[in-house]
């Protein structure tokens, strides 16, 4: 079982985002602990300063000592104002009393710099569930420790020590786990036109978690979408439930998750004590909630924009246009590595574009608009609208240089920005403007820009590829967003006696029949009569295997015959074979043996459901044989499953092509298998809590006959014995 | 066979690199249809002013007219100076009317912009055909046609279409089959403060092609690597040769070849006419040529200038130091993702980089230095200088943020990087500095940089750990240039009679057997007593083929029976039963039959070898079974192969576990296979050009057991019959 995140705090559940509201949106702020002599001090109180909340600052110094040009109060009672947030630099060993004599002045949130909690060993812990402990008696809600801060960039409210925040408010909020990182994250925000609702660092996340603040900015007006730097998910529920009402929401989640590599596992137990989740747990879970993955802080930023701008997609097809037919053959290669969908163009578009292209271009997509454009530009702004009214197409990037310095050449520019502009200015779906380049967007840019009526500028294919393939693919999970599966016909699972350790087969493969699904027929018998009688019903070769609830491995031991003749004697004597080997085991009680038909040939597959300690049950599906042996070939997904999801997640298989028939073979009915992983999945989850796992391997199928030729069932509860 | 590249002109194996001195670096340059409606003889002339090449520049205009505020000669030949290049920018009817009359002036170079050749159709394949045989006959070397022309940035020489050409010189060379992709290349070179020494854009290739000026880039003193965009290798020796040569100089080559998708190769189809070659035998041929394979124009100029700046490292391990958490666990994650080598460090460098670093500090690799590091910068310094003299690191990275926006916090950040640079400066291997986030190179960036004595930045981390991987890569692959591998035992064919179509199995036998591979044993029997005989000496099951020399899918006809009991009577009536098999085809002579021992369990390979049209012998090897037919699990090379080699295209394969041994089998002696898998391209190689494909397939590997139990040998020269 996967191991992942720190459990989350026992308030968990009682911050709301409106019980935020007040800390992401004071009315005024104290700096507790202000000091000339802390450079997070003065970096803080300048933030507030630059931002016009100077008057809406009070410093606290023990000492009431003068600081940053400002008297000083040594106690938050006698500012005399009601303050929303306490900003806490003081020392770790100051901190309890820090929030008590904020608390007693009616502050109901903290911010807390302060170091050497959850990221610092044993005592370090210890400190931290103190502090979450205090902080709840007095009713507080905190955001850190060991972090730094936060800004409300929509309305101007910075209470973090952060330097060199932007100035400009914008549509997407920038999460980090990470303070050291958050100033390179809002720098490459900045100069790629990534406009910022919030900046919140996390920090340990001793209270307020990320998907808490997730909660609040799903209800933020401002806020577009959400790009998250983590290293793991420390509290799962939370997270989940906030991803799916931004999901709901329409507002998209942009994750740049560290420590899929076991190397920054270590990397990020040393630095922030964070237990880094089961990477493959958490993509299943993230591609479940239409959380998109990255892979850099640019990717991250680049996305998130794009989200915000373009919102959700109605089409998953990308159009391309452009002039340079490198740039195109880079743009299609790219595509296809990256799995962004570049659809070939109806037959009205191809038609219609093949009346505004020159004689000697290609009308394909991509499209290459070819040197004409130079002559003529409205050959782009045609070729812009033809495009984006193609039945399949749901986005159309233009791809075309963009200045970023003012050398005096923007005139050669923007004749070709302002056909461009006019073409996706009545374009019937979202249109975005790609610079072959990762490059700034200055004010200069964005001059060029506004002249054309160009919005939004992507700088980079490829990153233009990965955020359009990124927000087309949130576009499709999300859009049914709320529509959960539910089972077909309910399973029902009749109330078993004995729900602790390991079933034995027999009453696994009475669970699966029972639950509807197909299981390779078999009688349990206890004598070698009735074995024969039951292979010579069954007429072909048998395979036996003893049944007894004290043998986990019956193989191991001797107990299972396979490719039995269905003769009398040869039964028999199987019969006696594996009883015998069964009693050999110490304390073993022998049930009986179960006789079924031997199976040959078909695809085997593992499916199995097991429960993950933060994220819940889980299910896996796996190609047998060497595919999960040597490439550990499996899709995982959290339940419920339905079976369209089942079908999406045999896709994902890179042994899929086996299901499609190889060798002569037939291909596997994929409706019926889907049909049966997903009510494996319902049948795990009826079986409620008390199920550990619950695993069919082999589930064969071969062509439409689909089978468990053998199953396991494992409570929670332990075995006494 | 994988087709691939156009022909290259007739006289491609003359034009050296020497030849091309005087076109690369010419005394003077004739622009030949310059005029004031053109825009590209506009711009042309603009750079040769701009670099103070103007008074080395003449204007030719058909009719006299004064062109650019300057007068204008008719003809070339009125110049009556030496000039060494003329730039055509006449329309394609002029074009050979026009390199005539620069050959009368005792011009031997040409520049040609025009279109319409090559790119367009059958005419144009026509017209490119006549240019190049008019040029040829009158000694003259044509770069182009349909491109924009090159720069010579190291002595200030623009003799090109390309606005903006960037002011330094550097050691990177840039070649471009696109034109109009250029202008971005070069905008992101200087953005990230890539100097370049030439910018060449190449067009069709008519007659100069890639290969030629590499071959004259090698010996460039200024250029240290190479970065390439094109679709298509279009002379695959003198590429081959150029680059074996560069290689041999310690000078990268980086190349973003589009067309790797089947969209892409039909979009460069439709732009330049150019055939897309196949992209597995391309990834084999750069791989063995040691050129860097990168995926967007980004990637390209930052790894060609990576490999400029630091050379072939020592070491592939990439040693990291930074001040964020964040920032390690990204590289870590990116590093297993792209395989870069991050290594363990040593004991000795555990031991030092303990004394310098905090207590709560984890000495790894990457190195989190700490918030101490923020009090004391010489932590930077002297993990710098620790990192660096690991005995398995051979570059290191620090992360740090650099700013390129003058915000007046220059400060700040001044202190870090004064102390990373006094640590890069003593370091016992190169070093890097890396920022965050892809971002210019500014004059204020180099300002920072220059008084900290950092001499080479990378921006984004991302972007760098491609880079040094690149880097480290090309440095081992490229470190025994020039020795290549011999064949162990020199493999010699005894004259075979009748080398046409395709060889029986016993034929094929014999050439592998003779050649010293290990061949299953087998005896060539006539006679039912005779199988018998054999199969009784071999002892247990064994396997009968019929050998027809007519007959070459026996299999299918039923002229193959496996697994035969050695019984008498059941071998007489398999051997009547192949050999009635083969009566039944028309015309078929039955040559005998072939006994062998039945083989069961190991692993089954393919081993194979196929002539490129374009590049010559490649030897193929795969896994069989499904791995080969699910996953298209191969790997390629050209040959010779290395026993070193073949264990290396082992280690490609991707179901490559099965060989170590799973479900209780023994594994594979890799040596051993290696060594037969050589010698299979060795043999190939020594049967010459006559050979179409020799196959072995299976390969059987059962530990150390290692037998080819079928063999394929097929000659280019069709069968008469």
């Amino acid at each position: 079982m996967p191991s992942s995140p720190t459990p989350a705090s026992p308030s968990s559940a009682s911050i709301t985002g409106e019980r935020l509201t007040t800390l992401f949106r004071p009315r005024s702020v104290a700096l507790i602990g202000a000091s000339d002599k802390s450079v997070f001090s003065m970096i803080a109180y300048d933030n507030l300063v630059k931002f016009g909340f100077g008057d809406r600052a009070y410093l606290v110094n023990r000492r009431g000592a003068d600081t940053h040009g400002r008297p000083t109060v040594t106690s938050c009672e006698q500012i005399g104002a009601p303050v929303d947030v306490a900003f806490l630099m003081v020392p770790q060993a100051g901190t309890l009393d820090a929030l008590s004599d904020a608390a007693a002045a009616g502050i109901r949130n903290a911010v807390v710099l302060s170091s050497g909690y959850g990221e610092a060993g044993e005592a370090g812990r210890a400190a931290q569930a103190d502090l979450v402990a205090h902080a709840e008696s007095l009713g507080m809600v905190l955001l850190g420790p060991n972090h730094l801060g936060f800004a409300n960039l929509t309305e101007g409210i910075p209470v973090t020590s952060i330097p060199g925040l932007p100035r400009q408010g914008g549509a997407v909020a920038l999460l980090s786990q990470s303070g050291a990182s958050s100033s390179a994250m809002l720098d490459f925000a900045t100069m790629v036109n990534v406009g910022l609702s919030y900046m919140v660092t996390l920090g340990n996340e001793a209270m307020i978690t990320a998907g808490h603040v997730l909660d609040f900015l799903v209800d933020d007006p401002a806020t577009r979408a959400v790009a998250i730097f983590m290293e793991t998910v420390r509290d799962p529920e939370t997270f989940r439930r906030a991803a799916r009402r931004a999901a709901a929401a329409g507002k998209a989640i942009v994750v740049l998750k560290a420590g899929s590599s076991a190397l920054s596992a270590r990397t990020a137990a040393a630095h922030t004590g964070a237990l880094v989740g089961d990477a493959k747990v958490t993509d299943a879970i993230f591609a479940d909630l239409g959380v998109i993955r990255v892979d850099s802080i640019e990717d991250m930023l680049i996305t998130a924009g794009a989200a915000a701008a373009l919102g959700r997609l109605d089409r998953p097809g990308i159009g391309i246009v452009s002039i340079s037919g490198g740039a195109c053959d880079i743009v299609a290669d790219r595509a296809e590595d990256l799995g962004a969908q570049l659809p070939e163009l109806a037959a009205a578009t191809t038609e219609a574009l093949t009346e505004i292209m020159p004689d000697y271009g290609t009308v394909q997509n991509p499209l290459d608009v070819t040197g004409a454009a130079i002559i003529d530009p409205t050959i782009f702004t045609r070729s812009i609208r033809a495009m984006a009214a193609d039945p399949s197409i749901g986005v159309v990037g233009v791809i075309q240089g963009v200045p970023w310095l003012d050398d005096g050449s923007a005139h050669v520019t923007q004749r070709f920005v302002d056909a461009i502009g006019a073409g996706m200015a009545d374009a019937a779906c979202p249109t975005v403007f790609i610079n072959q380049v990762l490059q700034p967007i200055t004010d200069h840019t964005r001059t060029v820009m506004a002249h054309g009526g160009v919005k939004y500028v992507i700088p980079g294919l490829r990153q233009a590829i990965v955020a359009l393939r990124n927000v087309a693919w949130w576009s499709d999970v999300t859009r049914e967003a709320g529509r959960r599966h539910a089972a077909a016909a309910p399973v029902t699972v009749p109330p078993a006696a004995r729900r602790h350790g390991q079933w034995p087969e027999d009453a696994a493969r009475r669970l699966l029949a029972d639950a509807g699904l197909p299981v390779v027929p078999a009688r349990l018998v206890t004598t070698a009569d009735d074995a024969a009688k039951a292979a010579a019903e069954f007429g072909g070769p048998v395979c036996l295997k003893v049944v007894s609830p004290q043998i986990m491995h019956k193989t191991d031991i001797g107990g299972v015959l396979l490719d039995v003749p269905a003769e009398q004697d040869s039964v028999k004597s199987a019969f006696e074979a594996v009883t015998a080997a069964a009693k050999n085991v110490d304390g073993a009680i022998v049930e009986g043996v179960l006789v079924s038909p031997m199976r040959r040939g078909g695809t085997e597959l593992l499916v199995g459901v097991v429960r993950d300690p933060h994220w819940g049950p889980m299910l896996a599906v796996a190609l047998g044989g060497l595919f999960v042996e040597v490439l550990n070939d499996s899709a995982l997904a959290p339940l419920p499953v339905s079976p369209a999801q089942a079908r999406q997640l045999l896709g994902r298989l890179r042994g899929r092509a086996v299901l499609d028939g190889v060798r002569g073979a037939p291909p596997a009915d994929l409706d019926a298998l889907a049909a049966v992983i997903a009510r494996t999945g319902d049948l795990a989850l009826a079986l409620g809590d008390d199920l550990e796992s619950l695993e069919i391997n082999p589930l064969r199928v071969d062509g439409t006959t689909i089978e468990a030729l053998d199953a396991v069932v494992t409570w929670a509860r332990k075995d006494s014995h």
